[in-house]
Parts: structure tokens; C-alpha cells; sequence
């Protein structure tokens, strides 16, 4: 197994990551608060598996055009087909219709965990990843969808962003499919196509109208070179398109044409997202948390009424560490069709999805999810191997322990300048010394590390402070715990000064 | 897609279980404290991703006889082979040996998470469950292992689990490992017949003393007619395997023969048990809590030294609802060479794991994980469906939530009696109800939900109390969320005289 010629190579399958401790915390205290938020709302935790039939996930991944692309399949041993969730959202649907009629309607309810994408991984993009959704299904009421806005906001300033920071733009998918079937690209033979229209708006933000036109167009190449075929519009079509998504800040929707006008599709939607916006002004949510957007569609195929994004407009680092209008931190919208699939009767339901990575980088770089206060171990250092007194340092982590006080006894096989080194290394703030001759003594040696470091990085102010709090003292055994709680004690209120 | 005949089945794929709110705040519960104990031992957080190279995860699972069987496989599009883990310590390895040189040594780790077996799936035999681990990488010294039964003493006793309803029990596989040597069964060609004696003792609890020497020996018949192929040792043999892996209170080692006591295996085993024994006990922890224990094997391969389990003695209701001496909820030991396959030198290891939904189901028997603390949310009927009323039921919600009250408005389209069957199934303490005559009072009635379920099972004790505590008050707008509160304060002052 030693053999160097023989051994494995380890490595980490391409889009996939390794989490380490503070971004393991980041996550674990943004999710509190956003579940704090989701039961104040009365909605209830619940949990689906990660594997699921791949029929009853269905095909709704957007820029995938085989079918399966994009989903990690496997065979079961009874020849059926098994896939890895893609999204929270149809697993959670299959759960429902499992158990419909025992669980309450409108069925209230939220979840988070990993999902899986089949794709090709990218900056910022990976293979697994996590969402956390909230969902209510059973009622087709559009105080349902206004709700889950209103849910999105108040979970944005729960997280400390502050209003401004953030809006929740709100659209209605029928408003364009009016559009749509006034030019002319309504009707079965046309998803495709639609499915194209849809895509390139959802690039609005990134290529500016121009590149939008294009897309509706012929086509466009990008920077690359890379060619993307277009929908084939005419002009026409295509300015119908670009007004009826263009951004509030361009203009209003204008004067629509008669063609559009005369479709009841169309109609529902503009309607819609006027009761909505009703509904979220009455319950006091103005135009500086959540607005009306027609250019918000998402690229979901399968939402059927109101869509909303929630989008953080500081401009911070990204995961890429540019400075950007951060953009969108999780969406959803309507979704009537995907109960209904297994229940062959109309299950209205809507939810949104926070992309939990994403945001956690936005607060991280937002500077809201502060985890310094969690403080690395206090290392008692092991000076003789023998039993007897590994025996004696393990007694006195048990003391500290016993205290509270994070600790451990070194476990490895160096010398004390290792050790030392290690100590170091794992941040401790505070290192414990019994060699034989304070044994003899009954005594300990006490390093303060931090305090160390500092001193040896000859800090010339605060001279008096320093003289107050020497780095290394020694105690009788006895005085182990009180000792190390002063000094701990020292160096939080010295991090409090430093804030 | 609402036609009957076209609708598909909404199905979860056999060993695999949604779960609950009970559940996820039962085990989020449980896993914050096992946390607590991790960190406080100097543990970090760490996380690996679900997905790994199958080579990288080794083929170390107990009960596979062809390989890549026990788990779910796929090809990368590269053609390389990805598997799901089955367990977290393979994938630790896998990242250890990849990031050895920008780790501190040892290295001390622990993580949480679904793991994925594609087995026959049973009672209680699930094919996604959930493990909590802690490792020590990179220390031969068996001081390691001795913390690590330490570790899980305090994490049982941190659960609640009282001193003497737990033990932890120590072995070496070394130790058996000698007197395997001794009879004969050692060197590569002996592999097999090992892995069945090992399999073999680890059912001594369960089939006790004669059904193992029928395993030893040629085999063994089950009260269904199965049989199971057993290892072919002679009856000296067979004898030599029970007498080293003897319970404590069937008697201690005794006196091995001279072949045993002749291995060098053996004889390292016995000692290193016996230093684990010092160390322990050094630092405060007796037999009540920690025990040498020779039956102890565990069923993984992968095992090279110490190897460690945790028992919780008392009789509760296992997962099928039968009461019995709950058994195993966690164990591990040391594995020397996962790491090193990586590496091309050794790196010795150890660690164990947590069996989170088994340790759960105990400590919720064991009235451990009380969580009925959560209180389901008001709801606000909605009497009148026009928008303008909705904004006015959905500011109360808004203004109750402002005050920390979990609520809701009541979104779907049934009149007043399902909405108040509605509150009644989600468990709701009180209902808002504003209806036409109450608006223009500028008041709101408010439904003691449970006051009114105990009036209306005319329970006779406590009059005094009930004639104090109407089910129904009608309050002007304003009282809203004062009288919200008094309901709540009563109704949590009654659970807690109830408890």
C-alpha cells in the first residue's frame, strides 16, 4: 500500500468542492435566519431524498436539449431508472401527490439541501450545489405568489441587507405569452421557439438589449466567436417582444397593439400582477422592496403565471472576486402543472428557491456573516510520550473541557517547536507546557499566542496594554482553567477594541 | 395534462423515506449537541461533496461480494466512473491525501451528511441515511483512539443518555488478527475465510454463542431456511476464535496457547488495549462509561488497529416499534491504510461515525428530543376573497409577524367551517376571523383553538380555570396582537402545568 510506484491519484471529480470550517458556519447562520423567516410565515419543514424515479422528475432543465442531459441517471436493479434531483421543487411536487390527502391544503411547506447538475462546470457554476425553497401548493390565488414576494424581502433584510441593497422584481409569464400568441408563436409547434424567446430575455442584464435583439433575430456571436442560432423573429416580432419585456426603467409598457390586446392570456397577466402589486402595497411593501419587471421571466420551463427574482444591487465582489451588481440571489414563480402530472386533476402551486452558495458569497462580501467569534482550540502540548503522562495532559483537556473551554491535547509525534508550530497553525489562542521539571513543581506553563505573535511582530503602541498581559506565564496546575479563562478573556475584549 | 388516463405515479423508490418536520427538528436538535462536543474537543468542521471517482472510494463495504456492489454508479462524460459515497470516511481520505501539505497535522476533523447504499433495503435498512463523523489523521499513537472513545462517551452523555444506559467498548484487531495467524488463517490467501470469520463474530449479539460457531464451522441455517455458508474452521479452531473474542462476563482472555501468545500481532493488540485502558482511565473515565471488550470486531474492512463501538444498554422501542436492549448507534477505529493508498507513505487514521436516524429514534423513545416547543401558526380566515379585503387580512399577518408570532393568512378558496378544519389540522393555537359586521366595528373575533377543542370535549375538571379563559373574544383591531399574545401566554402556562 506504501509503494509510491502503486498509488492512487486523488483528486475531486471536475464542479465539485471541498466546503472548509467558515464557509461551513457562513451557510449554517444564513440558514437559520431564513428558516426563522419561513416559520414565522407557518410554513413547515420537510425533507425528500436525493434519489428519486427519473420520470417523476420530469425534463424542465433550461439549455438542456437532449433528453437527461443534465441529470445524473443511474439503473436500478429492478431496470428502473433512478436520477439525482436537479431542483428541490419536483421532488417536493412527487412528494405531495404521494401523500395529498393527508396533508393540509393549501399545503405550506419548506426545504433545503443538495441538488445535482450533470453540466459542464464553470466558474462560479458547479455540480452540486444548494438550494432552499419554500413552496405553497393547492391554492390558484395570486395572494399566494404576492405572499412568497413579500416572504423573499423580508428574508433579504433578515439576512441584515439593507433596503436598497435589494429589490424583488415581480412579472407574470401569461403577459408575454400574449405577446407571444399575438405574433404568432403560440400553439404546440412552437415551444421551441418560445423556449428560445425565453432564454434570451433571461440575458437581458448580461448582453443589454442589443445582444437580446440578436438572439431574437439570426443570432449572435459572443467575444469568443461562439455563434448562438436565434429565434428566426422578423422586426416586428422582435420589437413586440423587446417592448413587452423591456425594464420599468425604459419605459412603461406602453400602448400595446390590438393583437395583444385581444389576448385573453395577455390580459390575465397584466391583471395578475396588478392584484398582486395591490395586495403588497396594502401590507405596506413599497416600491423599494418589491416592484413590478416585465423583463423577468427565469429560465424555468415549467412556471405557468407570476414569476419573481429577488436581486442584490450592491456592488460587491463576486465569486470570481470582480466587483459587479451582484444580480440575482434565487427566484421562483406559478407552477400549476407539476402536482398535476401525477394527480390528473389541477394542483395550482407556486415557491421560490434561494441559490444558498451565491448568497452566502454576497453576505460574506456584504461583510453580514461574521463567524470570527468562534475561537480555535486551546492546544496542551505533549512534552513526554509515555502513558503516565499523556495520561496527565489528557486529564487536563478533561479539565478544560469540563470548563467549556475548546481544547485538545497534541496528538502527534514532534518536539515542543512543532508543536508549536502546529499550535500556530490551527489558530489556537493559547498553548499549555508541562515538561518535567514544572511537573516536579506542580506547575504549567501558559503561552498566549496571540499576544506572542503580536509581541513578535513588535507592535510599538499600546506599550502599557502589553506590559499588563505578558505572553507566557506560569501557574500551579491548580490554577490550569482560571488562568486560561483570563487570558481568553483578554483577547476577545482585545478583538472587541480592534473592531 | 389533468387527463386521468395519462397521469403518472407519483412513487419513492424502495429505501428511501421523506422525512418529517418532527424529524428534521428532532435531528437538527440531536446534531447541534454532538457538534457542541466535536468543537469543544478541538474537531473542524469539514464537508465533502456527495460525488466521487469510484476508484478513489475503494471497495470496502461490508456484505459485497462482486465489486462496485453496494453502490450507485455512474459514467462521467469523460467515460470515467463516479459513485455516490457510502459512507464519509472513504471521501475524507480521498481529500486529506489531496490537501496533506496545507493541513495541519494531525489532522483533526469531523462532518455530517447522506450517505447512499444500493442494497436491499428493509425495517430500519434504509438506501440514503445519515452519518456524523469525527477523524484524526496523521498520529500512529493510540492516544487518538483513546479520545475517540472518550469523545463518544461525552457525546452520549451531552444527548441526555445517563450513565449506565450507554457503554463504550474497545477492541484491537490486532488482537484477533494474532490469533488468526496462530490457527493458520493469515497471509493474502486467507482474506475470504477472515472476512467471514470477522462477519461472523459481529453477529454475536445477535445470534449469541452457538449460532457464531456454526458460522465458524460449516455453516448455518436461519429460522427462515436460509443457509449461510459458514468458514470451515475446524472445532480447535473454532474454538480459539470464541475464546479471543469472549464478552467480558463470559470471562476474561485466559491463557492463550503458545502460538498465540507467540504473534506479534497479538501480542502489539493486547498492548495497545492496554495503554488505551491507561489513558482513560487517567482521565476520569471508568468501566461504567468505557470497557475493554474482545467481541468487538465491526464489519468494515477496512480496520487495522483499535476499533471502538458505542451501546446504549437501555430496553426502549427500536425503529419496528419493538422493545430491546437498543444496541449499537455509532463505532469505528483505526484505518492505516485508506489514506495511504493515496499517498505513497503511511498515514495512519481514526475515527468513527454516528449513525444520526438510529441515534435519533433512541433519543426520541428515550423522551430525549422534545420539541414541542414549536407552536403551529395563527391563521387569519379569509371571510371576504375580494383584494382589497385580502391586503387588509394579510396586513394583520404582517403586523403579527412584526411582533414574533408565527401566522399566516389562510390562502385557499374554502368558506369559514374548512378553514377552521384547515387551522385545526395544522395544530393552530388560535384563529383571527373578520368578517363583514366585524370590519365595520373595526374589530376582529379571536378563536382560542385550543381552549375551544378541550370546552368542546367537555372536560369537567379546572371549571374556574375555563370560566377565566373564554374560547372566543371579539377586540378592536388594535388589541390584535396584545390578545394574540395573552392567548399564547395562557395556553403555554397550561402545557407547562400539563407537563
Amino acid at each position: 500500500m506504501a509503494d509510491k510506484s502503486e498509488k492512487m491519484k486523488a483528486r475531486l471529480p471536475r464542479g465539485l468542492v471541498d466546503r472548509g470550517a467558515d464557509d461551513i458556519r457562513a451557510v449554517e447562520k444564513m440558514m437559520a435566519t431564513i428558516r426563522s423567516v419561513y416559520e414565522l410565515y407557518g410554513f413547515e419543514s420537510v425533507d425528500q431524498p436525493m434519489i428519486e424515479y427519473t420520470d417523476a422528475l420530469g425534463k424542465f432543465l433550461p439549455d438542456q436539449d437532449r433528453p437527461n442531459e443534465g441529470v445524473f441517471s443511474f439503473q436500478d436493479d429492478d431496470d428502473q431508472w433512478l436520477s439525482l434531483r436537479y431542483d428541490l421543487t419536483a421532488p417536493m411536487a412527487r412528494f405531495v401527490a404521494e401523500n395529498f390527502e393527508r396533508l393540509p391544503k393549501p399545503y405550506r411547506s419548506y426545504r433545503s439541501g443538495w441538488v445535482f447538475r450533470n453540466e459542464k462546470p464553470g466558474p462560479g457554476r458547479f455540480r452540486q450545489f444548494m438550494q432552499f425553497d419554500a413552496d405553497t401548493v393547492g391554492t390558484p390565488g395570486v395572494a399566494a405568489d404576492a405572499e412568497m414576494a413579500m416572504m423573499m424581502a423580508d428574508v433579504m433584510e433578515a439576512l441584515g441587507i439593507k433596503r436598497g441593497d435589494y429589490v424583488i422584481r415581480v412579472n407574470n409569464r401569461k403577459v408575454l405569452d400574449g405577446v407571444l400568441e399575438a405574433i404568432g408563436l403560440g400553439g404546440d409547434e412552437n415551444v421551441g421557439r418560445r423556449l428560445t424567446v425565453l432564454r434570451a430575455i433571461d440575458k437581458l442584464d448580461k448582453l443589454g438589449v442589443e445582444g437580446v435583439r440578436l438572439l431574437l433575430g439570426t443570432g449572435r456571436k459572443d467575444e469568443s466567436g461562439d455563434f448562438t442560432k436565434g429565434a428566426g423573429l422578423d422586426n416586428v416580432q422582435a420589437e413586440a417582444i423587446l417592448h413587452a419585456t423591456a425594464k420599468p426603467e425604459l419605459g412603461d409598457l406602453g400602448h400595446p397593439d390590438s393583437a395583444v390586446r385581444a389576448s385573453q392570456s395577455f390580459n390575465e397577466g397584466v391583471a395578475e400582477l396588478s392584484t398582486i402589486e395591490d395586495l403588497v402595497r396594502a401590507a405596506g411593501y413599497g416600491e423599494d422592496r418589491i416592484v413590478m419587471d416585465r423583463s423577468v421571466v427565469r429560465g424555468l420551463e415549467y412556471y405557468t403565471g407570476p414569476v419573481y427574482e429577488a436581486e442584490l444591487l450592491a456592488e460587491i465582489p463576486n465569486e470570481e472576486g470582480k466587483i459587479v451588481r451582484f444580480g440575482s440571489v434565487g427566484g421562483g414563480g406559478r407552477y400549476d402543472g407539476l402536482v398535476s402530472r401525477f394527480r390528473g386533476e389541477p394542483v395550482p402551486a407556486t415557491g421560490f428557491s434561494i441559490g444558498v452558495s451565491r448568497l452566502m458569497t454576497a453576505l460574506k462580501n456584504l461583510g453580514k456573516l461574521d463567524t470570527s467569534d468562534v475561537i480555535a482550540p486551546v492546544v496542551v502540548l505533549t512534552m513526554d510520550k509515555d502513558t503516565e503522562s499523556l495520561g496527565r495532559y489528557q486529564k487536563m483537556v478533561a479539565e478544560l473541557r469540563a470548563a467549556g473551554i475548546r481544547s485538545e491535547m497534541y496528538l502527534g509525534g514532534a518536539g515542543m517547536k512543532a508543536q508549536l508550530k502546529y499550535a500556530d497553525r490551527r489558530g489556537s489562542p493559547v498553548a499549555i507546557i508541562q515538561g518535567g521539571d514544572e511537573r516536579a513543581k506542580a506547575e504549567v506553563q501558559i503561552k498566549d499566542l496571540i499576544e506572542g505573535a503580536r509581541m513578535s511582530a513588535e507592535i510599538a503602541d499600546n506599550a502599557e496594554w502589553r506590559a499588563a498581559r505578558p505572553a507566557q506565564v506560569t501557574v500551579a496546575e491548580s490554577e490550569l482553567v482560571r488562568e486560561v479563562r483570563k487570558i481568553l478573556a483578554a483577547q476577545a475584549e482585545e478583538r472587541a477594541r480592534g473592531k
